[in-house]
């Protein structure tokens, strides 16, 4: 996944559409190596430029043939339910059937202001608008009411996806409210795993599971995704000094928004390691971390994002060779006597 | 131009995803041909399911290197000008400075009950909307207050497009305030003739100049386009056999909600010809009438719409190759001494 970083130095910063195309550049090898799902997230900065993520998916999708395409994540409590409707429904017409959306609250609050929501509310819009964007799913003509969206009444909303429906996840940053709505309504959770050690996330995956079995859900439909920031590349010294620079440059630059101090390349490359938040190292590295993962939460899902900070194109686009050509097959292999076993425990589930 | 009209019949109607391809193929085959522009309209309504038009003009930026990519309209007031900036500057960027931007009010109303807006401020919103997406381009950080938009207090809105700006258009059905407004803000005027003789607009478009040129914009920038309904086939009688039962089609259709009676192919037929708002024709008839337009309005740019009512694709196809291969050509060909002319008197407007 990518927020389509412009690197403040040389190699695209000063050239938006160079930037945007190595997006693509990276969604398309994305698609050639054989990775699942590529997400491009919302923001509304200028170091993270995607504002539109179904316009960019559109791009993707006429470029790419195979892989899903989502957006990771939607700020859903300052968009509009039917517009990203409609922007998603035109991205899987494009894609034939390849789009998904993964709706947040959004951890950046930059479009609130932006489109006249008060930051009081972020909580309320968030749940109404995912009510309404859900009931956008199951009916063409739509009647609904709420308290920070105008009503509809009989309204048809066009075009129609070519899935029954488009997958809708939820990406939590760790707040277990937001934890419990997405197992009360049985829709996959991603968990954005920005700090701290990956351990300390197991509860709330646990939580998930208990509130989802507890609603209803087939415990097999409960689904698990982690998404990282961090980097792969050939040896784990080639990755960390890639990748420390980039993103102490980021962190001191959030730093000064939010108050924290200024970050060091090498206070960052100190802090790498198999309990760190950020994935970082050669294949065998990483594979490794996305296996003790599964252990941990069960995994369905693990969403990489290699380039933040504006890392070199040509780093990046290694990154993304090695991650779908080593990294995903290796997991794949590892996993594939426990994917073997939940089909086979499901299916005894389903017929039981 | 196209809505993306779903054939109700074989061709496309009960596949989205195939209609959106075929979509895609029509505005790909008219970038091969050599054709300046391609624009894509905003409905909301299953008969015409663009709804997302920067959304479809970003994939086929992926796929075109030459062509201009237009929404043909955005209905503006209907929406939020700060994303309609963000999603076109996106578009702008996928395609390196290809994108533009045709607003209008809308000739069709299912936005404005679906976004929770006061068909009464029909107008007002328009105007204001067009204010704010104006200041969008002039500036990266913008101050903006309004009565119908939450105000904007020094926000930034990314990304930043190639063009130093988005050329935006504006389109008229035949309102002369809202031709008045577009030569009061000096922007190129888009008259879109659905009906009556095409020497009726030309009233309209001395006004755009009249009012231009008062308000003190440079004669030589203030364009004026037309768009039409029609088809080109390798004969009259092909186009006319083609067109007729399809436009036909869709009249009815409108009619019935509209309180219009029924329309026969027979009926379309009977009204082609030179003096009719449809442009239907082979290639010679469609470069005349194209050329009688030109000294009738002073025409800059001629958009014509050769699929309504779900053309077969294949038809549209030839449609596109004639156009762009034929007409166009032979058209530029006719107005290079005009257009030489025009260049050579701008130039001494503005050495003068």
């Amino acid at each position: 996944m990518s927020f389509g970083d412009a690197e403040p130095g040389a190699t695209n910063g000063g050239d938006p559409a160079l930037a945007m195309r190595q997006l693509l550049e990276r969604i398309s090898l994305a698609d050639e190596t054989g990775l699942d799902v590529f997400g491009v997230g919302e923001h509304h900065r200028p170091d993270f430029p995607v504002s539109a993520p179904a316009v960019v998916l559109a791009a993707a999708a006429a470029r790419t043939s195979r892989i899903r395409l989502t957006s990771a994540v939607t700020v859903l409590g300052s968009d509009d339910p039917v517009r990203v409707f409609q922007q998603f429904a035109t991205v899987d017409q494009i894609s034939d059937g390849r789009a998904e959306i993964i709706a947040g609250r959004g951890s950046f609050i930059e479009s609130f202001p932006l489109f006249g929501y008060d930051l009081d509310d972020y909580e309320a819009l968030f749940e109404e608008k995912l009510e309404l964007l859900l009931a956008l799913q199951e009916d063409e003509r739509v009647t609904w009411s709420g308290s920070l969206r105008p009503s509809l009444d009989d309204r048809g909303v066009y075009p129609r996806p070519v899935q029954a429906r488009i997958p809708i996840s939820i990406a939590v940053g760790g707040t277990p409210a937001s934890v419990a709505r997405a197992g009360r309504l049985g829709l996959p959770l991603v968990i954005g795993i920005i700090g701290g050690s990956p351990d300390r996330f197991a509860p709330l995956a646990e939580l998930y599971r208990t509130v989802g079995t507890e609603s209803g859900h087939d415990p097999a439909a409960l689904s698990v995704g982690v998404s990282s920031i961090g980097f792969v590349a050939d040896s784990a010294r080639t990755a960390a000094a890639a990748f420390s620079p980039a993103y102490a440059r980021v962190m001191t630059q959030l730093g000064r928004e939010r108050g924290w101090g200024p970050v060091s390349a090498a206070h960052v490359e100190q802090t790498l390691g198999p309990d760190s938040a950020l994935v970082v190292g050669d294949p065998p590295a990483v594979v490794d971390r996305i296996l003790s993962e599964h252990e941990m939460f069960g995994l369905d899902r693990f969403l990489l994002q290699p380039d933040i900070g504006g890392l070199p194109h040509d780093r990046v686009m290694r990154a993304i060779e090695l991650f779908g050509t080593e990294v995903a097959p290796a997991v794949r292999t590892a996993l594939a006597p426990v994917d073997a076993e939940r089909t086979a425990r499901g299916a005894r589930g389903r017929s039981g």
